[in-house]
């Protein structure tokens, strides 16, 4: 079905989103602060609206994929929300995305938020997927529409919920970067062949290793963290150990030395016994 | 084909590397400190030999399964190892396997090191790999036997390197889990079923994540670390934002801060437009 769909914001990300709507056959119109960024857009059959409140009006569906939170705020400003679904896929932390929440029903539109788990490119391909939170009912409505663009999955009512799920993947991503770094310093300063290194080792490992992960979120959550394989005295001497090769290599351990400290904060707890998803309980601020 | 195989040290690996080669029709040799260790795997067939050097004198290939490098030597004292081969597989810094290495040499035996990517409950089973290096001839000549344990590859003449790769492995799990836990903590912290989360959303992303290891490992290979997807500026402002929403949610970002920081330093140098691969040329001691 073929939906009037507005975009506001015309970044990679909001290029390739309005893009997608196009080719899905939906009636796209765009808006951005430089206007001459719609014309790719013009060209494939996007009306451009010439401000923010016209491209508002033109859709009851209007995306928001700007620069950030404030961008939003300034960019709604004066538009007539009553009647509209705003979906706010500008990438946001959860406390601002229940202020844009509130700023939109409060002047009478319906609010999705929104969290992209894809880089421009992978728009529109199996791989990628979009976390929304907010109103179900828009949700449900839109649907179809929005999964032109990538997957799409709903995860509660709160506002903040896919901003902090968005936010939580990333998390992920960033620790096994980090740990991908200094396995990759490790493997230079030895001088094995890197590549070998990371597509014959280390990937297939990585991945045998997040597939343990259900099972440690099943202990945090039980709050039992006893372990039967390698428990937190042994992962302590482990991390210690190697430190000490990667001073030895002349390798810096920055990314890995927090790890250590907090399983010395927990072991010095009394709870050298217990496994690696008790750490989790030291991340809880005082 | 059945090998004489003698084993030193009967600690879960070191019983469980036993058991699998009594299993494979070897005809298996143990010793352990406390001599009762052994009676399980005297049961199923093995020979106890009341002292190292007994075992090593009742096969050609000995097996090493001690609590660390200095227990190795202490273990191989007054033992004859001319015409031994010495399969080092106890935990070692990459110096160390290379200390080990000389002194069995010297003393006239052949030597491996080893690194084993397995806990013992999955000792000989398909996931199971045990990296190895050193002697080429040495490995030839029993890798069919010491597939038994788990499936053997072998990573070159230094005896380092099994080791190494070893740590860098451990390492990049390491990298994984600081990443888990601070995801874990952050959904935690907003309500949402954590094994949702996690077998939902994050296995899948970091599986497709690590994909992209490989083309990252081939930057660092080539130093050209150009990107057309993230640039450092883009993460270094994505983890700040990060960081303070975890400060929102009451979730401590320690794991997370070196990256911070590395972020920071890299792009102070002037290299904003690179891509994350850059990094790992920060961690190159000074």
């Amino acid at each position: 079905m073929s939906e009037n769909i507005s975009v506001l914001g015309l970044g990679l990300m909001g290029t390739a989103l309005a893009k997608s709507l196009l080719a899905a056959g939906h009636q796209v119109t765009v808006w951005n602060r430089t206007p001459a960024k719609a014309d790719p857009l013009v060209a494939e059959g996007a009306k451009q609206a010439a401000t923010p409140a016209a491209a508002v009006a033109a859709s009851e569906l209007v995306i928001a994929c700007l620069l950030d939170s404030r961008s939003v705020t300034a960019t709604l400003e004066g538009a007539e929300l009553r009647g509209r679904v705003i979906a706010n896929l500008t990438t946001s932390r959860p406390v601002e995305a229940r202020e844009i929440a509130a700023l939109v029903t409060e002047r009478g539109g319906d609010h999705l938020a929104g969290g992209i788990m894809a880089i421009p490119q992978m728009i529109a391909t199996p791989g990628a997927l979009i976390l929304y939170s907010g109103s179900k009912a828009a949700y449900d409505r839109y649907e179809q529409a929005l999964s032109a663009m990538a997957r799409p999955q709903y995860t509660g009512a709160d506002p903040a919920m896919a901003p902090l799920l968005d936010l939580a993947m990333l998390t992920g991503m960033y620790g096994q970067m980090a740990g991908f770094l200094e396995a990759a310093a490790l493997v230079r300063s030895a001088g094995y062949p890197l590549r070998d290194f990371t597509s014959g080792l280390l990937v297939p490992w990585l991945n045998a290793m997040a597939a343990q992960q259900p099972a440690w979120a099943e202990k945090m959550e039980s709050g039992d963290h006893g372990t039967d394989v390698s428990n937190l005295e042994i992962n302590r001497s482990g991390v210690a150990n190697l430190v000490r090769a990667f001073h030895e290599q002349g390798v810096r351990p920055d990314l890995l030395l927090p790890m250590q400290e907090i399983l010395e904060r927990r072991v010095a707890r009394g709870l050298a016994h217990e496994g690696l998803s008790g750490l989790v309980e030291e991340l809880v601020s005082d």
